[in-house]
């Protein structure tokens, strides 16, 4: 399928305005960025560049995309011949997915004709503000739980591609597993599954079920056991596999009563192999809650898929420099609106995390001019990912992973508190002269915590 | 694209298990409803219903999908022969789209073969449980807009097909347009743009953006006013259009004393025909706090494509009968699982809103046994969907727009209040033998409103 209509309708008509008035070529610079982390947030999480990627690659008009903007007067022909050969030709750099960032980081930073750039800007944003939101809930999540497993199950409570999507973000951000099989054949993402209440309730008894379920998923299966009585339903699931149960699942009640009692009833059982799964409702305070308890893994759904509470993540695409011609070579000079409360700072901007001697993240410097000298412990946060339309990034999705677990260990403790907080580094912007001034973005005050 | 691999792997381990175990043809019903409605609001709006029956017609699954699923073991020979034939045969019935619903509606029935219902499972709850809540907070926002147009601009804010989908939602539930032009192409959803910032910023001064918009767009064109000095760019505008300027959008600051003095602004320079549209952060409250100032249009974006707090509506969907043989006419037994706080009311449904002699809504009525005798003044629900396979569904988008305006023109006025407050009409349950029983499903006590 192109993306190329996952766009909005004032990309096409500002592109053609420009066209026509002879700016649409002006070499121009845009950062993905937000102003500000969602409410009571320590870090973000940056994903969605590899599905970006996936975008800026099918982003292609065809003749049927064309007809129907033709049709529709939304553009003219001048416009029509240059989109059916379309082909990003510019040069964008970003912050590696699993990333963390903070508010006013250059997450992505797309560099090209005016025209090239302005038309990605949809659907750039919609990726990343979806992805991010989700990866960002997924790391409180695999924070929360530790060595336990997290398998991501919300595929039914949210949109049926967003679900593809979600499941990989939260691979991104720690999840062991997802039940979403498009996931797994598009992403290699592990899949797996227990069963439903409606097998249960299929069979005419429950060991009729469990039996079935047995026969051909083997010992190793996750049995639900609370369609009826949970404790019969664990004796039946001990008693027809020997004790070799794989695992049972939890999915209603005192989940920290009910866990405890499970896994007394197993043990007592000679089960002691049998692990037991948790579902129902769970975010990141509920898995906290569970550290306690004897559970083996957390199945999440409806809280993960829509961002615990933030199912958005304020990103803009803005741009930030553009040259006053239409010379390639020309100097990009800084541009930014003066709106209330959403000003934009203009110009090119290098990104680093400034480490102090323990490695331990102190600070995002975001800077204007040449970036200050590197004492060693700074990270750069940048890399390049298209350079002249060629693409140069080819991290794997077990990169990201890595790329998040080894981000998120170098922030100070605190940034794993769940709590609500302020982002747990300030961000220091440096201007032209690599003197400190004033952020412009987060509106609460930045207190580093401890 | 096919959407059968939008699918949870447990749905394929389940069917596999039935089939080996012989109950796989056992005909069975399954009903997507919801316990109760998100917190606080009084209706749901059933939305999805043309994109499930998409759905469930590219249910296909190819040599792609089959090779994936046989390679890592998750279904058998059998099951991959079946899936390959994969067409589905049985019944479903709905509540129209654009219809409102409220807890324990059965929105959709499905009745087949537990295989062929069973793996629908996860794609239809991903529909509904998202189109609904975008059609529900949109809902919301159209009644407090009332006669002035909502235009839907959220496509940046959540996952780029998701974009395409609560455009539709949105249309459903009387957005007037969308930004989306994906939505446009697939759903022949009227699409409307402005401009971007980074238009005006492009060019060496605002009157050269501007210019350049009008040349190309016309003077109906909406100037984006608040890039620099909002009052400047209004006389520009209006100056370069000696007064015929389409409109102005304030996407900024305080839009209801903005819009005031715009307004004036305006009409001292003679432009009276201009007019007003308004973005920012819009949510139903804003919407509603800005009935008295002199707008004409609102762009809403992020409140609406996260269904405005509630993201999700927490559609299940559940066994409620099924055959205990493989006889095709045999009698279908209510199932129901005892999960504590998770029960389900097993049965054949029948479901019809009662109604006064003035011809408001009063009563949800959901029955198992006979409908009662209709008394001029009820209204049946559920309308055939398919038949033995066959679609026999045909409304339009704008069948289901009218279908919202009728049925929310038919509640209790408190429905429209956006304060929060209980389902505007009770649910009624009648048992088998049509006396009424308690209703399982909304947690709160239900208060009938006036």
């Amino acid at each position: 399928m192109t993306t190329a209509l996952l766009t909005d309708h004032y990309e096409l008509t500002m592109v053609q305005a420009a066209m026509n008035a002879g700016t649409a070529n002006r070499r121009s610079l845009f950062d993905l960025f937000t102003r500000r982390l969602p409410s009571g947030r320590r870090y973000g999480v940056a994903a969605g560049l590899g599905r970006a990627i996936d975008a800026i690659e099918n982003f292609r008009f065809g003749d049927e995309e064309l007809s129907y903007l033709h049709e529709r007067g939304i553009i003219q022909d001048n416009l029509a011949e240059w989109l059916a050969n379309y082909h990003f030709s510019g040069d964008i750099w970003g912050y590696p997915e699993g990333e963390v960032y903070f508010p006013g980081s250059p997450v992505l930073s797309v560099e090209g004709t005016f025209a090239e750039c302005c038309i990605l800007e949809t659907v750039l944003l919609s990726i990343y503000n979806h992805d991010s939101a989700i990866a960002a809930a997924a790391s409180r999540m695999t924070a929360m739980a530790g060595d336990r497993d997290c398998v991501e199950m919300g595929s039914r409570r949210t949109q049926e591609w967003s679900a593809v999507a979600a499941a990989r973000a939260a691979y991104v951000a720690g999840f062991a597993s997802s039940s979403n099989l498009e996931a797994g054949r598009t992403y290699g993402i592990p899949t797996i599954g227990t069963a439903a209440h409606s097998f249960t309730l299929l069979f005419d008894t429950e060991e009729d079920a469990f039996r079935a379920q047995i026969d051909t998923l083997g010992e190793g299966t996750a049995l639900l056991v609370d369609t009826y009585d949970v404790e019969s339903a664990i004796r039946l699931g001990v008693e027809l596999t020997d004790g070799r149960l794989g695992s049972i699942r939890l999915d209603s009640g005192d989940l920290a009563i009910m866990a405890r009692q499970a896994r007394d009833l197993l043990d007592d059982l000679g089960a002691t192999q049998t692990k037991i799964i948790v579902t129902s409702d769970l975010d990141e305070w509920q898995i906290a809650m569970l550290q306690g308890a004897p559970v083996d893994g957390y199945g999440v759904g409806t809280s993960l898929v829509t961002g615990s509470g933030h199912p958005t993540c304020g990103f803009v695409y803005k741009l930030v420099a553009r040259c006053d011609s239409d010379n390639p070579d020309g100097e990009l000079k800084p541009v930014g609106k003066k709106s209330k409360g959403k000003n934009t700072l203009g110009g090119r901007k290098f990104a680093m995390r400034r480490r102090g001697e323990d490695g331990r993240a102190e600070t995002e410097v975001i800077g204007l001019g040449t970036p200050p000298v590197n004492d060693g412990n700074d990270r750069d946060l940048l890399v390049p990912v298209f350079k002249k339309g060629e693409l140069v990034y080819h991290a794997t999705l077990e990169d990201a992973r890595q790329r998040h677990r080894d981000s998120l260990a170098e922030l100070p403790l605190a940034a794993r508190r769940i709590s609500n907080g302020d982002p747990s580094l300030e961000t220091l912007i440096l201007d032209e002269e690599g003197a400190e001034t004033t952020n412009p973005y987060q509106a609460a005050p930045v207190v580093k915590n401890i």
